[in-house]
């Protein structure tokens, strides 16, 4: 990346667009980050029937702003980058083409709701300015705790996909067509909104049996629900207790350690911590 | 089992069909899972009125096809096994054969509908693939954890449930069945949907009073959720405790394991653990 | 209670209504519980009105004799106890009393719906036999840890309800009487119910501004759940810690605590524990 | 505050008014604790429009009432302190203030409407005599716990409200207005009423697509929520653990606490702890 033969305004530019280390690097981030989110609000009112039509040249110019916008940075991209076949082709690369090409393409005609479906790719653009949140972290200690109990939660749900299917079918034997249960997969949908607590009412039992059937359900939702909870929390004590009662110290006396943080003295021999 | 009267031949398929160490035994299992997924599949989508209208034929021929595959493993089952009754009688023996039946008793007629609902015991059959997979050991601490925690979950359930009872008895004569409240074990599952933080909506308070008590067995419900997950992440938490803190010493004399960090004899014979 | 005058069937008969320890007091509470539950499933079944009309006369045959053996125990008990007064003036007595009342009263004609009312008191002697249930030290640990967090969850749901009275006017002002919002108690009824993520969605928010401040309220239920659950959770560590990791053995050569507690020898100066 | 400048009944009403020490002030706090109470549960009152038509003029008396007590404690609170522009300008100052002019406002005519919403702003006016409570200590801790897990339950809501914002869209894409989704800012709500496991059910998805991505959401909400219940029930334990563990042993020489449980030594001055 260091190459001599680059020059050096590409040098300077790819810092700016690729990282967030310089304070240019992060107001191109930050601002950035603006444009997506103004562009994805955007996409937002546009779907509001009542908006899109009283404001259509506003949406309209707005519009092709933002699509300027990301055309010149994605040319920009490109044209930084050693190898732009890397960029081109990798996640962000795609969805970066994806971001900008609807508008063109409406031009041309063509479905239009496909290309708004399209547009509201730009979602997951949000998730390349992530790097200069102060909470990345946390995160990855949240994410930790979460990778570390990925085979229990796993586990947890294959078991509830099963209950559900089991107990989908048992409702939809009971309560039958007639009372909304048109099919085992609705049976199974409605299951799931019933043990996730949730609870739409679009479909709920009426015979007597469905109703016990479905307090059943009910409670052990409500009692299963710990499990998870459970899980997350016991890796979470874990990953915090091995990050908060570290102390590194050792006694040069007696070699004990466990310390505590402020201790200047070592609480085995008596003898000073730090000579 | 290993009996030398047995020829080989038979046993080498009871190693393939009941065990799962070999790579044949594997590949069986995992063939069957996926022939009992899919009979599962075609069972639900068979309950969709449209599909079983449109695709009559296929759901016909499908269906014999898993109907074949399940009765020639059936028939293996009993032929491979040294004593056929200890199978055929066992649970697993009876969903099997109960997963075969109904399609050929659809010839001779009958009641199309329970013969449905017995086809849907395949689900079952769902439990005996499990061993194959690579979550046995974490799906065993789960267990033991609910195991583990099960006297004071049940205690908790048996508090909920009187809750419940006494809870919905109120209801019924606050509310009355003009407001859908018609029968006091309506008013009972009213508030099982309601404590437990489902709330389908079909019934609920009208009255001021009645509103006034629904909102204090939500605000119930909404604290009492915390009694089952702080059951079960205790006991977690202890489970991965004992688990993380495992000492790996083993005392050179007589084998005893687990012993604590700290300690220099062995609990078990009194020799020096480090000689 | 031994006092030498009362005579000897009385004491025995004391023992069986009174206590459990005996075989017969536990035969007799047993006994009992069977007959409360009986005539909770009756009170039940008596109140869904087509079951009222076709069993009338078995409903009313079996009230009858459900009376008349609450009477019979009613009257043993005062004969049994040395100090009558002290029962019939007791919790129990009251309840005892409600319990039978009602079936005579209905003969001198009268309010039938309140005697229903009272007569669904028979509810609260279900908590006189739980006396005889394995289940009440797990119980106990139960309440222990509620009381010990008691404090806590009374400032958790004190900061509820005000965020509750709060939001709850903000929702009627925001989306007045003509969506369903006709009061501010009623949208404090609503705000409960979305707060503890019941949702009935018998009132539900229609302008965008009260969808918005729903979702700020359901996102701040979803994310307080968490400190019940928290509260109660540290709560039960601390007590089951307290409980398991406690042996008291302490060796009689070095004093040292804390064996595990299959130890035979000290971990610590390698001699016998137990000599 | 205390100038001898200022005469001695000024010093003991500012005591009373705006302390809580004395039994004088706690009486008042009290008192104004009621008052305040009673203004919240008029406003709630008059809200209900049966209530407002037929005790008009018992509303209109009671509201006079009140607003000359508030009239009178504004004007006590300005006339006691030193620096009336402090209290005035301050928060509390412009509630209390706001709290006492919508009556008189409502002589002069004017919105009703408007007026009403102010007039709710006296349920602030609560926050001003908690410090009265006994459970402040407990809140404090709460409130602790809850800050310190702060920067995590922020990642946890920016992950949850990204996830709304991208499942809603596709709702959109999937279901369409014809099934309620009218607008993306609609699909985001149904996403997060969905999510926190609220479901009104006034939306919900009916297409087999919709139902099948509904579910996926249901059970990703009932995953997470395992989340920030993780999140605060570790650092509960952490500061409950903080807590008990206390070690009352004091150093003899330089009054240290806080030692470890086997610490000879003082880890401050080194001295032995036991002599």
């Amino acid at each position: 990346m260091a190459d001599s033969t680059i020059p050096s305004w590409k040098k300077k530019l790819h810092e700016i667009i690729y990282e967030a280390d310089t304070p240019a690097g992060k107001a191109f981030d930050i601002g950035l980050l603006i444009v997506i989110v103004l562009s994805i609000v955007l996409v937002m009112l546009e779907s509001i029937p009542r908006m899109s039509e009283r404001y259509y040249w506003e949406f309209y110019t707005a519009e092709w702003i933002i699509t300027a916008i990301f055309t010149l940075e994605y040319i920009l991209r490109i044209v930084v980058i050693n190898r732009p076949s890397r960029y081109i082709f990798s996640f962000y690369g795609i969805v970066d083409l994806l971001s900008t090409l609807p508008t063109y393409l409406a031009i041309l005609g063509g479905g239009h709701n496909l290309l708004f479906a399209v547009r509201a790719l730009r979602l997951l653009r949000i998730f390349r300015v992530l790097k200069i949140t102060r909470y990345i972290g946390e995160s990855q200690r949240l994410l930790l705790a979460l990778r570390n109990s990925r085979a229990k939660i796993l586990v947890f749900l294959y078991a509830v996909i099963i209950l559900c299917v089991i107990m989908g079918t048992v409702m939809y034997l009971v309560e039958g067509p007639e009372n909304g249960y048109t099919s085992i997969p609705t049976g199974i949908y409605w299951c799931i909104v019933t043990l996730t607590t949730v609870g739409f009412g679009d479909i709920h039992p009426v015979t007597p049996l469905g109703q016990f059937i479905a307090s059943v359900i009910m409670i052990t939702g409500y009692g299963i629900i710990a499990v998870p909870t459970g899980i997350v929390t016991s890796e979470f004590s874990k990953s915090s207790a091995r990050h908060t009662h570290v102390n590194t110290q050792v006694c040069p006396h007696c070699n004990e350690s466990q310390h505590l943080d402020k201790a200047e003295y070592c609480h085995n021999c008596g003898n000073l911590l730090n000579e």
